[in-house]
């Protein structure tokens, strides 16, 4: 077999075998093959597509190229949670505690940021002290004692993935429904959890930004992991707004401290409650969803989810005392309250724009290799739909000096667009996509 | 602009703009993108296509990549001819001398053989002490002089096609109109002429193989040609069989001197003086194809194409008496006739394999550093159509060893299919297009 014939049969649109799939995942993570062929391979996929059969092919062999965790010396049932990728989306802070709280181990390797989205594990390092290179052993054991690690990847996972992925970037391949399916969950797999809770993002922060094709994305991938033999469930999730309201790592950390404390509610609480749901009836510690539900919000009112976090970041050498004290966290030199000045009804928001602020205030990084600042960022104090007046907060602005805050303030206020009329209010779901079907919530 | 823009474009199926299309060719030329960009691109070429007008422009910005020879020193419309290659297709060693005889300069820069196609600067070099390598110079003055020059190219044309070409042959997009066509006319933009006669071959011998993507491949040729200035006629011509009877280099030497002298008739001839009848014709020397062919046969029966084959011989350093005898061109220590051995008609050859046979005799190459043999080949006696007996010559082997000659004759008995019924003859020519539209020969 040759990379030169598969490619010959896919650019006819036939559809490739298990060998000639392997055969391409293990030249990508050898290189073994050059990136020229690779990229036209990737492109004559992008333009013909491929059947479920061949993204669940894809998406083994991908993650048969590396390293697979293997987390069966942890009881039960491990159910992962992957988001497509958004801004002000600090879900995993908020429901990984709380899902532990109710029993369900949650053994989470998360990513870091690039562009305009923000990434977990850099958010959890604006705890001081705290460490996500946890080694396998020390993963495992700490799952194993507090039911709760969130950790960088231990191992090289999916290593074709490192090389396909970088290559998409440069050939016009993202926007491929089978390439972007066997990126997302050859990782998944490989992080070897037992049933994965999709949050698909749609909207102006995300990669995909109309609903239709979200659902679509969301149908592939469960469909496909469910090939793969782990259950999963995708939610379809608004990202026509920042989900929380604070933007920024150190900040992110706050809000869900903050949610975990009870003091604070909103979009991105019941996101995190509802997502978590999932998590928890995936693992089978409740019949219904609703039951689910029932459970987070009694760890969140005991204290119990906001104990686990604490226990947490402990465990990782991070300073717990961060749960009973934002203001522990590194806080921004200049800070600076801005308002609406004007009257009308917040109507529209460019999500991406607003995480590319945040980045351009040091939040983010455009190269994998950027230094970022834990402290900077902003907390947006208006939702789509609210009515305001000129004297209405809009925005508190954490940036390192006053020139990056008034270069934040003006793309900010680009970003956010008001009308004369009233506006409805953004959904927090617009689907729920099962091996079963497609639930629309609008 | 960046590489990445214009892939996206023509990823999504949109055509591209002349200012695209020129960074596009000149990256490729100065490999300033990395090739996996390249062939991206070409995959999304070779799956979305492009307009005319963007072709057009590709071809010009890949002329206009490298030297573009200026011929206008030379008096009078000089007319270039262009087959895409066959076997046993000598037709330019007939050509070039009549319809220079007849007072249409031709100023021809060839090519080599590659894979089962042979090529004339091949054929030529068998002739003792003969050079193709001339000057611009020299290949001006000559054609100034005697009316004829046929050489190997002058500076490097077409720089851009030479990468493109190499990164298609290992992406899978060899078989793609828009870059078959800028990759044919961009050669031959660049070498000069002032309009072009195509022969597009067709049948199993031929870079398309069935009649309707050839008449598409001309037709495209056609329209690009008129788009970038240049009259064109297109001619589809059989390649189900070998065009000559003579398959190897200095074998096919022999039979366009053999034409040229009046001892031999047969498709070669046919399909050179039609080929040649247009050249004339573009070049204003004939009011009809008729009255052209009719000029170039009297040139024939006079012996003034003979002469002008022997002064063009004689200009480029090579030995002119070939042309009265040719024997003295190199022979093959091993010649061995071969016969039918069975009754029957001739139904059917496959022409790519009647080639292959040839080069792995020694007469071609696979990479474009092999050295050939010049001696080597074969003359096949029989064509489709014709009754044989077990006794009919079949074949004369032209080999340097008896076991060459012994695993020819299997390869070529193999290549050569009989029947009990009568079959019909072979068509030289199936179709002509020219800006006007097509007219089916058959």
């Amino acid at each position: 077999m040759t990379m030169l014939e598969i490619l010959e049969k896919k650019k006819l649109g036939k559809a490739l075998n298990r060998e000639e799939i392997c055969f391409f995942a293990r030249s990508a993570a050898e290189k073994s093959v050059p990136d020229y062929q690779l990229a036209a391979m990737l492109m004559a996929i992008r333009l013909q597509g491929m059947t479920d059969e061949e993204t669940a092919e894809l998406t083994m062999a991908m993650r048969d190229s590396g390293h697979v965790a293997d987390l069966r010396s942890i009881p039960g049932v491990k159910v992962d949670k992957h988001s497509t990728g958004g801004v002000g989306d600090t879900t995993t802070l908020v429901l990984a505690p709380l899902v532990a709280a109710c029993g369900a181990p949650v053994a989470k390797m998360s990513g870091r940021g690039l562009g305009h989205t923000g990434g977990t594990l850099d958010k959890m390092e604006s705890i001081p002290g705290l460490r996500v290179g946890l080694t396998e052993e020390e993963f495992l054991r700490q799952v194993r004692e507090i039911g709760v690690a969130v950790v960088g990847q231990t191992g090289s996972l999916a290593p074709a993935d490192k090389v396909l992925y970088a290559l998409r970037d440069v050939t016009s391949t993202v926007d491929s429904i089978p390439l972007i399916v066997s990126s997302i969950l050859s990782k998944k797999l490989a992080a070897g959890s037992d049933a994965i809770v999709l949050d698909v993002k749609t909207g102006s922060g995300a990669i995909m930004r109309d609903l239709d094709s979200s659902i679509r994305l969301a149908e592939n991938l469960v469909r496909v992991a469910t090939l793969a033999g782990k259950p999963t469930v995708a939610l379809i999730s608004g990202m026509d707004q920042p989900l929380g309201t604070h933007v920024g790592n150190a900040l992110e950390v706050r809000e869900a401290i903050d949610i975990l404390s009870g003091r604070t509610k909103g979009d991105l609480k019941e996101v995190s409650l509802t997502l978590g749901g999932y998590m928890l009836l995936l693992a089978g510690k409740a019949k219904t969803h609703g039951e689910a539900v029932a459970m987070l919000e009694e760890a969140l009112e005991s204290g119990a989810g906001l104990k686990k976090l604490a226990q947490m970041i402990a465990a990782q050498g991070g300073d717990p005392r961060v749960c009973e004290d934002v203001d522990l966290l590194p806080q921004a030199p200049v800070q600076k309250q801005i308002f609406c000045a004007r009257s009308g009804y917040v109507s529209k928001m460019d999500t991406a724009a607003l995480g590319m602020a945040a980045q351009s205030m040091g939040a983010g990084r455009l190269r994998a290799e950027d230094p970022i600042d834990f402290s900077v960022g902003f907390v947006l104090q208006v939702r789509i739909g609210d009515r305001v007046t000129p004297d209405t907060p809009f925005c508190v602005l954490h940036a390192r000096t006053e020139e990056d805050a008034n270069r934040a303030e003006a793309a900010i206020r680009k970003a956010v667009c008001f009308s004369e009329q009233p506006c409805e209010r953004a959904k927090n779901f617009l689907a729920l996509v099962t091996k079963d079907g497609i639930t629309r919530m609008d």
